[in-house]
């Protein structure tokens, strides 16, 4: 019996509650087997196409106020959480080995001196023409970037995640053997001063959230689980080869070499990286559809301090 | 040291973001010297004014889905829960008798055979003139009644609470002396088929569901912090008598006589005797300022057995 950190695309959740509820039965397929094994976990969610949603409607309503971007995630997490342990629920329900699930709505600290307040990158919410967006900017402050030719959109920073500050909440569920959705969309983004936690406009990676969440409860492995089954150098080309096991070692050639995505296996594979590293402990980069292999280290992408 | 529910309406927190954070400040002020006391905890919440404004973003904007509910309730949840989480957080900070504090997302079930869903009387969401009420009720099935000379709105039911869906969470967080939010909004609302658990169009009271998370986690008392500093009799009339002690028997006179407003004090004082009755326990009535009285019994009404 061992301890996981799952982390799950916001990608795979859909555009719409039904869509959500569907796409979530089968993760809760793809999972039960991990908790048919016994084994304890935390599961991390993305949500970035939920957070975005839930931002466009209070910006498109007219007679709702504006809703800064840190309560959004929070909304995020109620609703993703929700799908989610019900989902689990539905699916463990009549089986003997039947766990209690629930959501821990979770901040996770930032640092207000990490660099990334300096150079907002993550795109977020609606998108506007020029002209609109230059008067926003004006009169709100966002830096507004032009978005994959699609038009203008606001951008936030993407700090490093410090602390979990709900840690004391995961680990007692955690040790009763209960299963925990937490630090969703990679958490709400606080900062301290003097002491005190204050929401900001931000966007915490939801893979570099799951790893420091790995370290913090003790995981034996943080397991990502995305869209493609496993890491290639010279992904999507005539000469791609997928890495079975690769070592830290290994990884910074291949990241030296330029071989992973930014804004997709990037990211993931520097969060397995940061956690193995700190740890000494396996993290593993696998297709949803393949977790109970991955688990048994029969899939995906091993990597390895 | 003991064990308490206290129930927060929805009215005090306000109508955005910041507002809502600063009227939290006030109810954590209130509410630490109980936690300095050793007391353990669950805060139940009230979300009408909340999940309304959530549920009518997403109806008036033009480019994000139909948001159930059922959803938008966990989103309440979500966005209520960050900020008592982060408000208790806050105050605590510094003093030696700091506790872990988080919100759990919860459901709860109540039974699709309860009358309220034959008598759906629960107004939420936008208003519309009487043309569209009748579109929007022909087209999706919505109950639509006049409200209050303000134009239609859609009715939904407001079934019992039956059972808490993730108290082992609760449980497990109040074994640890954490103090724990939860069942915001009276909870999710959710109905079980073939054991399996599926959201409804709902609302539950907040005081019933406060009463129900008390009996079920084994509380000392139920305390109902509200707006008024009492329960009265013939209230707002020259004769008004204030309560500070009442049994179960009183109360079901006071009852027949009608004394208590439908839809405001009444269902407090239902939840309290369902609890009382339940338990042989006694409910507490009180304004929030007065929350340190009322818990050494010296403020607001004592509903006793």
């Amino acid at each position: 019996m061992s301890r996981y950190v799952i982390s799950l695309g916001g990608n795979a959740l859909g555009n719409n509650a039904d869509e959500q509820k569907q796409l979530l039965r089968h993760v809760a397929e793809a999972i039960h087997p991990l908790i048919q094994a016994g084994h304890d976990m935390v599961i991390v969610h993305g949500n970035g196409p939920q957070v975005g949603m839930i931002n466009l409607s209070f910006t498109e309503s007219s007679s709702t106020p504006m809703m800064p971007f840190a309560e959004c995630g929070a909304m995020s997490q109620g609703y993703i959480g929700f799908h989610i342990q019900n989902a689990l629920h539905n699916i463990m329900n009549g089986h003997a080995d039947s766990r209690p699930v629930s959501t821990v709505v979770t901040q996770v600290l930032v640092d207000p001196e990490d660099p990334a307040f300096q150079q907002p990158t993550k795109p977020i919410g609606a998108f506007y023409n020029e002209t609109d967006a230059r008067t926003l900017a004006r009169s709100t402050g966002y830096v507004m970037v032009e978005d994959s030719g699609r038009g203008y959109r606001r951008v936030v920073p993407s700090p490093k995640p410090v602390d979990i500050m709900e840690k004391d909440a995961i680990l007692a569920l955690l040790d009763q053997h209960q299963i925990v959705i937490a630090a969703g969309g990679g958490g709400i983004p606080v900062i301290e001063k003097e002491g005190k936690l204050f929401g900001v406009d931000a966007v915490i990676d939801k893979d570099h959230a799951s790893a420091k969440m790995a370290e913090i409860i003790g995981a034996d492995a943080l397991v990502i689980l995305t869209a493609v089954d496993a890491v290639y150098l010279d992904f999507n080309t005539p000469d791609q080869r997928k890495l079975a096991k690769v070592t830290l070692e290994e990884l910074d050639v291949f990241l030296a070499d330029d071989h992973f995505k930014k804004g997709s296996m990037l990211p993931k594979i520097e969060a397995c990286m940061a956690f193995t590293k700190a740890t000494g402990r396996p993290s593993v980069i696998a297709a949803l559809d393949d977790a109970a292999l991955a688990f048994q280290q029969q899939a995906g992408t091993i990597i390895l301090p």
